[in-house]
């Protein structure tokens, strides 16, 4: 296999981190190029001192040109509004980009604009960029030369969704998803509210009538079930660090009602077949965050409560992982042609 | 004021161990006997070392006439279908009792047998027992000889649907209610699935299509409404001691469509005018359990998603305070005749 | 009792508010003023909704001859070099004082400022100032203008040596102190390091040569021995909110070596007799921090290592209870002539 | 490189399952057989659902023949006095075997009678293993059959002595070794002690005056100064799944009082010149245990206490990893001839 020179611009977030650790290990990619503007001049084992003696590369600023120049494929982990002023600039150079903002996840400029508030300054990428779900769209990725890595809650809930709409089981109405994730979902930072003593012991929803993921649940829903759908999302934060749980309410069409779980979850196996990290729990069986936490799958538990005509869906990710880094790296593989696990099929959590 | 004397039976679990902490600041009450059938002959602070020099009394053996000699009121904390051999006995001596199990909770006796699978040895107290939430039966507690303490996702879910509910706000159908609950809602014991490596760093949703709190969450949400409601109820357990937080979707009725989330959040002022453990946070404000823990408050958070015309309420408790002891003390307070704060008015987490 | 109205300046830390919740139980205190320079205009329930109608006092500025006029007794919880502005103030008012910072602990003038890296702006106030350990300096304190409440490790650290130094059983060389602090020791801020995410799951050593609490512990422990004392000290951060325990190493004096753990643990019963908040652990009981959270106790345990010949001494208290805020209360106790367990002696932890 | 069909008993404790996932990523290793007492019947990942698609082999029972049949290594992981009915066995149909119990590690009968209170039924294998430390016995494990893997707080303080013993910079009195531990190094068990609601928010000592692994300590401390040592350990229990941090305090020799802290790490990175897995840190560095987790790291820093003579080293290893699993793999490639660090190298904790 060809190898690949990856940069990665933010190098020393959470995502960031992650990625490193993964790509330590992936067989075919060489780490070149680590850009921290934070920490510059330092190694990022200083940042890190877990890496010490696996990764020990000098971070540098962002200079966009410089890193296109040693590198085939960046990834970007930087916030929304600044991923859109250098991606340009590296795809202009014939460099790949796997980007993790929300500035290229969207079809319609206006959603974006609605959901950030802000004014994009190159929309004509949006149309070029593939949604980095391998799951849906492995066709596109494999020709992506800019890959929009999704959030994590969409990721969770999309997939968990994602039969049902397609096959037209649930009414479009209504959904609900109800999700949870541990606090390095909001980065690395120095903030009271995610510090030990105020995050320690403690369960609260936020972004409780308006988070940015909304959209991108609904745009990716919609386009699932070919009509324009709606959701009602309630983000919570647990006391952990990693991992990502959504639970999902949806009602079955009256004509589906007859439908036993059993043949619920054989809808789930079946459109999720050659999907390696997707993992349909057995009947009955819930996921757990520790269960997939630090690896790339995706958990699955599908359930009917046949008192009130519901399916509840389970779906579970470490947010750093399916949900960010991990599923990143799954893109890159695809983009690269790579055999999809490489470098992901080992990785999971123990205790 | 007169002085009630008190006896817990089950006293070394952990609604045990929370009465004795609240009780031992109550001025009226006094502590006379403690039963636990697993450390008789042990002081209550050989197995509960914070408590040395709090409380040393000594714990005996489960003789209910026994206990029923020096007791003017006791408070059982045993497992269902233990209670309903327990209490009548306890009743017939004269003294009063307030019961944790689910034993007493249900009006009907089918609705018991139903959720515990169980024939119930004294269904003639069914209709005898008041369901023990001092906000809605407060005048049948002041006369009551025996109470049936709620559960703790009950208090936590009707408490945030009641307003709704009783107003003709919202729709009977469709009514999902998504509750987390700290580690010690599962009973002190040893069990690896509650273990600190299986329990830290993980969530999961538990109990998913049958979970015996529905039933009773059912029958009372039925009373309020003055007609059948079934919900859609899936409890989730989160790496924390202590601490409960429900989120509660409901569907505005189309004449309220129009209703904004302040005047939700009025209804639910003026439903709880002098009900001095309910606080009603501020617009767009929402709960967070480390603000009721070790304490007798239930907050709630009253929130409109005018994009899907639903209503979501978020309430949290301390499951051992206003989902467990705490609760019992208030019920205590009413049925005693002493103002219902007593011993309770100032307990507050800290951090 | 004659009430005391006392301020609290600095109210809005982690010793800040472990104090009103506190007080706020006390019969004979009343808090009539809540400093908190950055949280002016807010109400001290808006910045802990924990404490929403339990104390919803304005806070204001840091005016403390304004602070003073409705105050008997004000607590200070300032960093050192702050409160040595502000104290000399209040005093002049005719208002007593509890200092939490550095400025007014140490006797000699020289030593405060080696540890501090400060010129002392009042050094007049050194002499006059009361150390406030109760257990050792009872008589002062009733008299006392000024306390300097003590750092929590040398609390833990000191009260564990002094049966041992006084009763001159050790060997005044190499005495080491290894002790653990939970987070809240670091205080209320938004710092990296402390964040839940760089917090959880980690356990560290740190100030490993010089930490502020050597010298102090060094001042006590030279003043009970009667001899210049050096220790070795190291201070290690756990992931947990609350709780401090030292595990102290001593030599035994060659003529003691043939004293037996019990009689080792029978001089610290007969040295804190009549101490209400130093529980003297049985034979072969270790303390754990679980058991005097929440509370003003101190929990030691005594080992004799025969093997070795040392004395093990395990001390456990909680770093913002006896530690800090609780042990400010059993002073003003004493200062204003309360029973010394006055609100204090029925608080406790639970789980 | 050829392969090594390994076995495994003792599989879903802890220890096992580490193993597990650290060999699921080894080129040259094959797992084919998982042996698990309680679990017969049940493949590995529905014990452990992480490893689902990752290792679902079939857990058997302990039939050591049988294994033998397909295995050139079986690591053992049984309690102690299990393993010596185990190990000979395999040893005698011409397996390796690497042992994690206490049953081999000790040189002299009497020591392991004396530690573990049991009649060694095979002692005469004492003298053919080979204690697993691969820093120190390298040589020796490359020509050992039965290797007896150490335990974690003895990898931790011997690794952390190692340098100042053998280059004999310290006084062989007085040693202390302060050491702390996640709870998983309890294994994996339902026992209230380590329950969730009992371990969290919660900091002890155990084991004060005997513990298994001080004899251990003492063992190779004496070869390593030629000289019988005896050591003052005292192990803790900190609120975290993973890690071990060990806080050992010596005198330094009146010869060497002279010796800077650059010095003294100079020794240390000199004695361990080409070990990959020791980190000695820059001066002024302190280990931190979320640093180690999940790798095979053992990370040492080191410190002069000028004022009090003493040097302290704060060594910090994953109990699971360097402390159990991890070194085993590390002895498993000495001993099968493979690069040291196969299979190791990238493993690192990452948030």
């Amino acid at each position: 296999m060809k190898e690949t020179r990856i940069g990665i611009i933010g190098a020393t977030g959470y995502v960031g981190v992650e990625l490193v650790r993964i790509l330590s290990s992936h067989p075919y990619a060489r780490i070149t190029h680590l850009v921290s503007q934070s920490f510059v001049g330092k190694t990022f084992s200083q940042v890190y001192p877990s890496f010490l003696g696996i990764c020990d590369l000098m971070l540098t600023g962002a200079d966009a040109p410089e890193v296109a120049k040693d590198c085939d494929l960046v990834i970007t982990a930087l916030p929304h509004g600044v991923s859109s002023q250098v991606v340009p600039v590296l795809l202009s150079q014939g460099v790949k980009v796997i980007d993790h903002s929300g500035d290229f996840r969207f079809r319609e400029l206006e959603d974006y604009e609605a959901a950030y508030g802000l004014v994009h300054p190159c929309p004509e990428l949006l149309s070029q960029a593939v949604y980095g779900i391998p799951e849906l769209y492995r066709k596109e990725l494999a020709a992506a030369a800019l890959t929009a890595n999704p959030g994590c809650y969409p990721t969770c809930s999309i997939l968990g969704l994602a039969p049902l709409l397609s096959g037209k089981i649930i009414g479009t109405k209504g959904i609900i998803i109800d999700a949870v994730s541990g606090v390095s979902g909001a980065g690395r930072k120095a903030d009271l509210a995610f510090s030990f003593c105020e995050s320690a012991e403690n369960f609260k929803a936020y972004g409780i009538t308006s988070h940015r993921h909304t959209p991108e649940i609904e745009q990716e829903c919609s386009l699932l079930a070919n009509e324009k759908i709606t959701v009602t999302f309630t983000p919570h934060l647990a006391p952990m660090k990693r991992g990502m749980l959504a639970t999902i309410y949806a009602d079955l069409l009256p004509e589906k009602l007859d439908m036993t779980g059993d043949e619920l979850r054989e809808l789930f196996v079946r459109f999720y077949a050659g999907d390696p990290f997707v993992r349909i729990l057995p009947s009955n069986s819930a996921p757990e965050t520790k269960h997939v936490c630090y690896s790339n799958f995706i958990d699955i538990g599908i359930f009917k409560d046949a008192r009130t005509g519901k399916v509840k869906v389970i779906s579970a990710v470490d947010n750093l992982g399916k949900g960010a880094s991990a599923q990143a790296v799954q893109a890159m593989n695809v983009m690269q042609g790579y055999p999809e696990g490489t470098g992901l099929s080992n990785l999971c959590g123990c205790i």
